[in-house]
């Protein structure tokens, strides 16, 4: 089965916006068993989309479009799919009543250029969108099928999880697929492929390893796909030989699964019913600044500190200057100070830090982090290295915060 | 002229990952005259990257690959193109001279693996690759080229800069390339499109217009296109046309120009010896977390506070509690009063806060912000709503902010 995501929109080819939306399809068609094989991103103009169309329908079982159904000048996706089926445009009185109900929540009156919305090819199946204004197309051609979504990420989103994927449950047999995530720190990509080749030589031919470096370390992620009839047996193998590759990378692996950094943090600290409290330097105000993208995190996140400035590190955080003067604003020691500074100003129960330099300072200091840790018994601190632009050095600076914060919470 | 973009990945397809490279790529080609027509994702078998090579080799005059050249087992590309064109694979000296001291930098033995980076096919010219461990390679094939390139999006970046941009400058004539944008909060897009629709309607052939929808409001791209020679008559009729434009769009336009908004308070506080103190609720630590990825943050931005309990506004910001009593924590007051008590707790110049929800709160309450300003002699605040998920809305909240920090740097 071949699935072809088709994005439209000479933004994305002009570098003005990254094409999220074919990964989020990816993701969402992988997690439910199925393979987008193919993502192609083209013009908006009518030549280039009737090319597409005829070709990757030609080739391809599923294709799913995005982008070009907005109220905008600029777009043409409708016209052309109607030119492509020979078929005339109409009214969907629905999409009239949503979008009526849309523009009437927001206080902006219903313009005749929002109204022309509603308008979709003849031989379409409207696909109502709850989360935006233009309607996403359902087009069956023969055993095929042609879907046409708008480009806003969290209104394609919706209509790819409620729409789509039914139909294609509907249509296409399921397969069971499954994975099991380890999340390395530490381990750079070509010695963890030495140290898992020999396992890897072993595996049953089902059985399949990706790396993706990513911000926060290397996702080892083991697949396991067959039919869904033998759903049981395909588990009990990818248990076994997550267990066999558990063993061997205990000491780089910081957790499983795919949950992230910020979830987990929250996880354990409402579990533990502890609160935290953070000092940041480095990495400016990021790490509190991810911890609250989760829901929840008012219940344990008291706040922080961005201390860029060191008279700030003095006079708020109590850092002891001669401790400043004596290590350097970028040590070990500051690092445990800010964190039981910040810990105390406060009053949480856990505090964590970051010190360091994001670039390369002057001509020998290469850009790396001291992350500090401290509650009421004990302070830690430890040091990541990194080797990036200014920007992906902060960004992994934070991962390295919470890596070693979830690090310090497993300490017996 | 015809450039495709061929990334090469499953993990691309499978959402793992954010294929940001054909972004980069497309907004460097742009931004130095030349138009990326196509983007194409496949995945890294031989197959796909054969059936791809042929078909766009054919209709395109220039291909940029990017991907499947790392070091481990499921990077093929290198000997799939040796395939395609029926040649074997040399060894790269310069390239092991560069990977030895690559990994000896960071202390890690050349182990064969990493070595093997080096074999290249033999009819490419290899691109060196001072970035990262993978060579880029330049195929000449007739009138056309193909470039091959890794996938780690810096090291990409690289050598399409400083070794594709100058075989393309060298190979295709130049065309005069300029564009002006205004950066607008506070409009929605239809509405912006029928107040500039009679500008639009009068615009000559050579100029065009775009919209683009970002965190950071909308941003209306007014783009003029020629030959080289006529530079100068073009700039002259970019500079007319965005006259008329900006008279009409003066009350929502914040600032003109691609800088970022980081740069832009960075540009503004140096310039004017003025130092900045953040308190962020609803934010929770972005604003300054954005703020320091710009290198010169640290001359201006003395630090900031997250304040996220309650007991921390009143406790460390000194906002009243009675303030908090009777107006509520999310309010134009409680802003003002954070903007107020971080600027006097740090000692800065200007102080701005955020106090805001990030989601819908109960039944009635929609996400929105206040923003808060306070300098030695006035305060202010605003309100902005958002409609969208939390995540972006806190995205949306940071931006909200600093727009509203010019403006109030803007009063005289």
């Amino acid at each position: 089965m071949k699935i072809c995501f088709l994005a439209i929109g000479n933004e994305l080819l002009k570098g003005r916006i990254v094409n999220t939306n074919l990964t989020k399809a990816g993701e969402i068609l992988r997690t439910n068993g199925y393979d987008l094989t193919r993502g192609l991103t083209i013009q908006d103009d009518k030549e280039s989309i009737l090319a597409a169309l005829e070709k990757e329908l030609a080739e391809n079982d599923v294709i799913i479009m995005s982008g070009g159904l907005g109220p905008t000048t600029d777009d043409i996706t409708k016209k052309t799919i109607a030119a492509y089926f020979g078929v005339g445009m109409k009214e969907d009185t629905t999409t009239v009543e949503l979008l009526t109900q849309f523009f009437a929540q927001r206080n902006i009156p219903l313009s005749d250029r929002n109204r022309a919305q509603a308008m979709v090819p003849e031989n379409c199946e409207v696909m109502l969108n709850l989360r935006g204004t233009a309607p996403g197309m359902y087009f069956s051609v023969g055993e095929k099928k042609l879907f046409s979504l708008p480009g806003v990420p969290f209104e394609m989103l919706y209509l790819l999880e409620n729409k789509i994927l039914p139909i294609l449950k509907q249509s296409f047999p399921l397969k069971h697929y499954q994975n099991h995530i380890f999340r390395l720190w530490g381990i750079p990509e070509s010695s963890l492929a030495d140290r898992i080749a020999e396992i890897e030589d072993r595996f049953p031919p089902e059985l399949d390893l990706s790396y993706l470096p990513r911000i926060d370390g290397i996702w080892l992620e083991c697949t396991i796909r067959g039919n869904a009839e033998d759903k049981a047996a395909l588990s009990e193998k990818l248990a076994y030989w997550t267990g066999e590759i558990r063993a061997i990378l205990a000491d780089k692996c910081y957790t499983e699964g795919r949950q992230s950094l910020e979830q987990e943090v929250l996880t354990i600290f409402t579990e533990r019913k502890l609160t935290l409290a953070i000092a940041e330097s480095m990495t400016g105000g990021q790490i509190a600044g991810k911890l609250v993208t989760v829901s929840g995190a008012s219940s344990y996140l008291k706040g922080g500190v961005t201390a860029y400035f060191t008279e700030i590190k003095e006079k708020v955080l109590n850092v002891p200057a001669e401790i400043i003067e004596k290590e350097g604003v970028v040590s070990a020691e500051v690092a445990m100070k800010m964190a039981e500074g910040v810990r105390t100003l406060l009053g949480a129960d856990i505090g964590i830090s970051t010190t360091g330099y994001a670039d390369k300072s002057g001509e020998d200091i290469l850009p790396h982090v001291w992350t500090g840790y401290a509650d009421a018994h004990r302070s830690n601190s430890r040091r990541f290295d990194f080797f990036n632009t200014r920007e992906i050095n902060i960004e992994r600076g934070v991962s390295a915060a919470l890596v070693f914060l979830l690090n310090q919470l497993a300490v017996k």
